[in-house]
């Protein structure tokens, strides 16, 4: 049997390879993949590069925005050259040669950006390797792939910028790099609107922030939701209050320093890294009852289940 | 005589009334005009949010830009849109009620930037005040001013998206608010070629960030030429560095804790407001000699003139 390597090797150099044998037919987009599948955590990369580019056009702590289908076309539009400078920051990569974005593995590779995966290609780009990137941030999911961009892969039709999407085979033949990536989550715009609704009835930054962690619990959250719920920068701040505000309740939000990486840990739930937090509520439980516990102030404490009465929460480090 | 405001009142409702009456005869646009002048340091406010929200797109720390000149079409786009968020967030501003940017002093207001002043009016701004914003950051000044669209201000020529351009003598009817305001400079750009030549012929961010400290003496270098210069995100790390690389030459770098600011008043320098620093290099006086000096480890220290040797600098607590 052949592999797929050498399936195509010897098709005349005038023949049109089908979509599928693109990837071995093309030297230079395969050195491309190369060098991006040999790039350490590539797709937690991409995952930041595009969680952070979408959060700093959201900027939600000036709009208290979250969901990037309700920015403005400009801003849509611009998010396109924002993934495309974090990406090139994130990669270390320099520009092309010939007027694209990143030269990667001796091939100029142009970066296309598209919320809905219906990347408009320029005429420019005719005859290069085209980075493709899409995201659904409500679907926390995103997809890199890379396909070289030739007349016969894309649709006839032309936008007012004069450029094309891909035609559907043209899709097909994309080489995916991460496909249903895990988009770091976007909890303002992922949780359920009921859960929305009684963070945003407070009418306060410090109130909503304290909404956030009593009705998130057990999951992270990071700097930037609190900053949008709060529409205030300073996050530390916000959080430390809601802690205080909240500790009667016997809710406790985990950060990532002094003891809180230890409580965690032997709560078993998720250790927050730097700029995440997490909020659990927790029961003083004298005895083992097989749920993981924590010892904190002379007592044993365990992430409470919700028909367990509320008592005041013990004073961790954080 | 008459005083302006009351020079027009009896003028027919279907006279056109001069440009320069029309701040006297429009009274909405009167009551938002008087709102912004009452807000405090009106002034270091626009400049704060026009500075702001152009080193926010040229994102220095990424690109290493630092001229807005340069940037792409879409992030000139953008700049505008950016520019309407910083402001609204800076004054706490509403929305309009019949989808323009702001509502102030009950009237619907949209913000409309340009780089160049060349201010494109849509459809839907028609009989709307405008808060016009320009800026020349080559030259550190900017412009603010209020205007009411009208057919008869506008030019007749459309571009390709409708949107109309101020006639000249529609732009002798605006109401400034601010005129050749104070932009906060931005060191890099401001520079001479040659400075700027010196600095960027370093090829690490750390020695660039150096020769910044090295070559800028004695006015504020502000927190985002540091990270343009590094092209690093940590600006404080980058500046403990440069202290140390600098200390053999004399040259002291000033921020705004601790000692420094006590230095800096007493060397008859600008003290460094918080995210900002400045340099000098010092010298020891033993004798009075006419200049600013202060007391560190145990001598009198002046800023150095260019002949004097060099010597190393006093540690000072920053």
């Amino acid at each position: 049997m052949h592999d797929g390597c050498t399936l195509f090797d010897d098709l005349p150099d005038d023949s049109v390879p089908r979509a599928a044998a693109d990837q071995v037919v093309d030297p230079g987009l395969h050195r491309v993949a190369t060098w991006f599948r040999r790039q350490q955590r590539l797709e937690q990369r991409f995952s930041a590069v595009l969680r952070q580019s979408i959060d700093e056009v959201l900027d939600g702590q000036r709009t208290g925005r979250f969901d990037i289908a309700e920015a403005e076309k400009t801003e849509k539009t611009y998010l396109g050259t924002k993934v495309e400078i974090v990406c090139r920051s994130e990669f270390d990569l320099f520009r092309g040669v010939s007027g694209m974005d990143y030269r990667i593995a001796d091939e100029d590779v142009d970066a296309k950006f598209s919320l809905y995966g219906k990347w408009m290609i320029p005429r420019e780009a005719m005859g290069h390797v085209c980075l493709l990137m899409q995201v659904n941030d409500a679907k926390a999911t995103f997809d890199i792939g890379l396909v070289r961009i030739r007349e016969e892969i894309l649709s006839s039709g032309l936008n007012r910028d004069k450029k094309r999407q891909l035609s559907s085979s043209g899709r097909g033949g994309i080489e995916w790099l991460v496909q249903d990536g895990a988009l770091i989550e976007n909890t303002l715009l992922r949780m359920s609107q009921s859960m929305r609704a009684l963070i945003f009835a407070e009418s306060s930054g410090q109130q909503r922030v304290n909404a956030l962690f009593r009705n998130v619990r057990g999951s992270l959250i990071d700097r930037n939701s609190v900053v949008t719920a709060a529409r205030q920068i300073d996050s530390a701040k916000r959080v430390r209050d809601a802690r205080e505000a909240l500790a009667a309740q016997g809710i406790v939000i985990l950060g990532h320093q002094k003891d809180c990486p230890r409580v965690a840990s032997e709560l078993g739930i998720t250790v927050p890294p730097k700029g995440c937090w997490i909020s659990v509520r927790l029961v003083a439980t004298p005895n083992p009852d097989g749920r993981n516990r924590v010892f904190l102030e002379g007592r044993h404490y365990a992430v409470a289940e919700y028909w367990e009465p509320e008592e005041p929460a013990p004073k961790i480090s954080c």
